[in-house]
């Protein structure tokens, strides 16, 4: 038994090796060999990965709940109410490193573990869970299953979402096991943490430990198909071409040259690119490529895509080619609660770390989950801001400390049965409440 | 029995119907639906392509052999000395036309049946030829074929090939039963002329009926691979991209410029693009792409080359990247025989047909055979312009036309057997004594 002052940040605390190692074992499923992960979504390995939590979720006596479109909640229901909610995913990129994702999960589960060792009961039920196909690397877009489990796509849309690899999302949820019976839209949690590697280089470079996240930046994927004319490389003298290699080749050096003139937070990846036919010595006649921007200013990102889609029809007209763009995602940035921000700020402080608020610029689940109760997000930093790459690191010390902020931010949104059966706040906690949450 | 006058360009002539017959059977294989043609080296399509052109070789009495590459060769043994031979190739690019060397082909067995037919005897022997792997799209490089049958490459090296599908050229031989016993190098004829579509817009254009074909552009083709660091699109900053498909994208469209900046008969292609990890939301950490730049000037050629490779180190020091390049093909620009071309020229204007001299964008396997014996080529113009597309076409008056001079041509290289069992020499034929080869 505990003393209710054993609340205070810092009172209990993370097992740092009981996370790490299962972080580790989680990484071994879908091993690159090279420090890297490769789980895509719905693949025999997110299969393999989704196995080994939910049988940790099991061990941990979570009530496990999969719903249609594999969302995978594990409940701590240890009283009345919505539960807090912490979590992220488990599904890679294809050159993926070990913590994106995968780190956020297991540091739900490992709070679950530490309060429970600790005879700490959270006086609202706690939930951790991961939501199917966040990287959209396979299954485009991405942050697929939280945007499900928060109503902003019909389940019926989703399960007919076809891969890069031509298969059907449904059919491969079928074939992995994981198309569960539980309703979508998903039930809104009382509130919603989420806990991830920072992905880019921001608190490194001013060697901050914790990020309160504010909101995620807006993110547009589009892709463009442009066709030309297929001719003979030797014999078509270059003013006769239409080349569509060469307007895709343009299009991308734009891209670069816009994130620039915007400056800001503005950026711009043409991350995909193919070739028809795609040979030596052929004028290509179609190239598809895939622009991705991102800003945390709406309008900013509108004028983004106005300026791209301007280019594209100036390159179109100048080489006698044409560009059709179909958009793979679009979200508006979202801005997290202000007082579950302002709580994952203080609870960092309270443990001792130093802290700052940054925006992501990486889509989260937390901004679909967003949509339906206050939200917010703890980030640690990146070794070199390298990410969705197998050189992916944080610092084991930088793992717990985030996971610690995690804990004790749960803690603080969910209360704490006291041993007189009340319910306590935790010590200094003033700023806990949560718009829209009930707080007693 | 004909007279000595039937020598004369006119008297005997092209069977059109056949000729026209004979290219559209051999298009029927590998045909794409689209009015194109697959015949990708060493495929299936290719080996059935091959049986027709044998078969037909058989029915018109040629002697056929295949050589350790695959090379076929139809032989008139009507004389001693070494042959007069003509001839082109059957394969196709992925998404090519009827015409490109199936029409060159079709046309040397068509000069063979008008003079049988016409009871007309070439005093030299005259073979009709098809070389394995012009195009290059399988196993680059291109031309590969008449390369070795000219001595221009070992056919141990050859036959180790490896095909952008990842076979070994040698096996792909055996696989469609082509491998032949005949050696390799082969017998140097007395003289080649190939027969071929413009695939340029330089005929049409000027509204002339024959090219007479000065030389080959030299060819350079290099891959370049870009190694840079994947990261993630949204939460890293521009300033610290390391993108290998931009710097690609950079020297696809220099490449534009170059090749406008050199101005004359200078043409840049990137016709092959490939991204790693190729996601929509990762920066690519390489890229695999081509570069085809061609000139009749080997100075410009090697100019052109200089600068794309100052233009690669200049961007991989910007970006933080590296930049390997491989050379895939490189031939120098090729003049073929004066004498020959000058034939050509006359032969046309004795038939009654506009003729201009003009060099060939394309690489051709006349260029192969100018190694070994005094070569030239006729060209027949491309409708557009256009050509390795489905929409490739030539009128079929042009195609009849373009044979005739072929077949004359042939005849004035080979002289004809006079009924009293001498040789006369074409009507008109001052300008037929060929550097290099033996006139009687």
């Amino acid at each position: 038994m505990r003393s209710s002052t054993d609340a205070r940040p810092g009172a209990v605390r993370t097992d740092g090796q009981r996370l790490l190692g299962r972080l580790a074992e989680l990484a071994a499923i879908g091993d690159t060999d090279d420090g890297g992960c490769c789980r895509l979504a719905l693949t025999d390995a997110d299969r393999l990965g989704r196995d080994l939590v939910v049988t940790w979720m099991r061990e941990l006596g979570l009530q496990v709940s999969i719903d249609g479109i594999g969302n995978v909640v594990g409940l701590w229901a240890t009283g009345a109410g919505a539960p807090v909610m912490t979590g992220s995913h488990i599904d890679t990129v294809r050159t993926g490193g070990r913590y994106d994702g995968a780190y956020g999960v297991v540091a739900g589960l490992e709070a679950v573990e530490t309060l429970k060792r600790a005879d700490v009961t959270p006086a609202r039920p706690l939930a951790v869970a991961f939501f199917t196909d966040e990287e959209g690397s396979r299954f485009p877009p991405d942050m697929l299953g939280s945007l499900v489990y928060a109503g902003g796509l019909a389940l019926e849309e989703a399960l007919d979402t076809q891969s890069i690899d031509g298969s059907r999302l449904g059919d491969d949820l079928e074939r992995i096991g994981y198309a569960g019976p539980t309703p979508c839209p998903g039930l809104a949690p009382h509130a919603f943490v989420e806990l991830h590697i920072e992905q880019g280089p921001v608190l490194e470079d001013e060697d901050v430990l914790i990020g309160a996240v504010t909101g995620v930046q807006g993110i547009s994927w589009q892709e463009l198909t442009v066709r030309g004319q297929a001719n003979h490389a030797g014999t078509t003298p270059m003013a006769l071409r239409h080349d569509a290699g060469y307007v895709a080749a343009e299009l991308t050096t734009y891209a670069r040259r816009l994130a620039l003139e915007l400056g800001g937070h503005q950026v711009a990846t043409v991350g995909r690119m193919g070739l028809q036919p795609d040979l030596v010595n052929v004028v290509p006649k179609q190239a598809v490529l895939t622009v991705d921007l991102r800003n945390s200013d709406e309008g900013t990102l509108r004028e983004a895509e106005r300026r791209m889609t301007a280019r594209a029809a100036e390159l179109a007209a100048a080489e006698g080619v044409t560009v059709e763009p179909r958009t793979l995602a679009r979200f508006e940035p979202v801005t997290f609660d202000e007082q579950v921000v302002g709580l994952v700020e203080q609870t960092a402080r309270a443990l001792g770390h130093t802290v700052r608020r940054l925006p992501s610029g990486a889509g989260h689940d937390a901004q679909m989950l967003a949509r339906m109760c206050p939200t917010g997000m703890v980030f640690v930093p990146s070794v070199a801001g390298i990410s969705h790459n197998p050189a992916e690191h944080t610092r084991p010390e930088h793992l717990v400390a985030g996971a610690d902020v995690l804990l004790h931010t749960l803690l603080a949104l969910t209360g704490r049965h006291e041993p007189d059966g009340g319910v306590a706040t935790p010590a200094g906690s003033s700023g806990t409440a949560v718009a829209g949450g009930g707080r007693r």
